[in-house]
């Protein structure tokens, strides 16, 4: 019976919608006076480039609420996901489920930034066991039960991962998604 | 590469997890001095029960923070769902985002009465898209573009539908799932 619907996307929200990385950084800045570059972060995750007395804080700052309220929206994100939900049917999915107090903050950012994906287009989780037919994620952890089309959304973390078709910005993801 | 994995339950939380209809009876007899039977509901939602002037404070009492968070749990349910995990990747997913101070009420909820779900296995979306092998739902809507097995949950709102795999409580699911 899905034989004729449109394709379903799922769009991850950290590091693809929502510059987590960035956030990261002004914390460490503000609170610790530390400087985290990007080419720090060249094939790392960002608590590996702290030094041992901050690495642990990491979870606890991004475990406030508030952490995800402000996050700065990828570069021409909006006006392409606003693009593909004219040819696919677009969800948003987030391993939120990990922190807590993320979920309303989330939801309020999704709110602000993407009015236009409806409540029901939302999906907030652990594992990314979606019946969808292309993933965009910057986390291969959610492709490995996942047999559709997988966009590796780069990220300074993923930088040295090899083998997954990439993306390295919004442009490319209408590039790949939306010419023809 | 899913070949060797166990198969994969998705279970709603409303009215399959946790009595809500229960607790809707509770706010009418409490605040409105109405009290709604169980009969009264047969083949109806909650809301078609009530008087026209009551009707529409359905909605604005579920989205009161705090509506989701005491709610009790369905007989038997616990027990079963933790014998399952033994056989099957269990699943708990609500379509929460309709109702955004649910959120973390129902994370709670889940934390106390079933604590023995990770994180990684809680689902709150809308639509449920999900790539699983067994779906328990008390809603038809959200078998629709669903290929797997479907369990339809009972609740008074869907006693009149005819068509589908029923079970009645838990007893019911541990006899279909658990007996070999």
């Amino acid at each position: 019976m899905n034989i004729h619907r449109k394709p379903r996307i799922a769009i991850d929200m950290d590091e693809v919608l929502a510059d987590t990385v960035d956030k990261l950084i002004e914390v460490y800045k503000e609170r610790h006076q530390h400087e985290v570059l990007l080419s720090d972060m060249h094939g790392r995750e960002f608590g590996q480039t702290l030094p041992a007395n901050l690495a642990s804080s990491v979870k606890q700052y991004i475990n406030e609420r508030g952490f995800f309220r402000n996050l700065k929206v990828m570069p021409g994100s909006q006006d392409v996901v606003k693009a593909l939900t004219e040819h696919y049917d677009v969800y948003i999915a987030s391993a939120a489920m990990e922190f807590k107090y993320s979920l309303e903050d989330k939801q309020a950012w999704l709110e602000e930034h993407f009015p236009f994906i409806s409540w029901t287009n939302i999906i907030f989780c652990g594992h990314k066991i979606l019946d969808v037919d292309i993933m965009i994620d910057d986390r291969i952890k959610n492709f490995v039960t996942f047999n559709g089309r997988k966009l590796l959304y780069s990220s300074p973390h993923n930088f040295l991962i090899e083998g997954f078709e990439r993306v390295n910005n919004w442009p490319d993801v209408a590039a790949k998604l939306l010419s023809t």
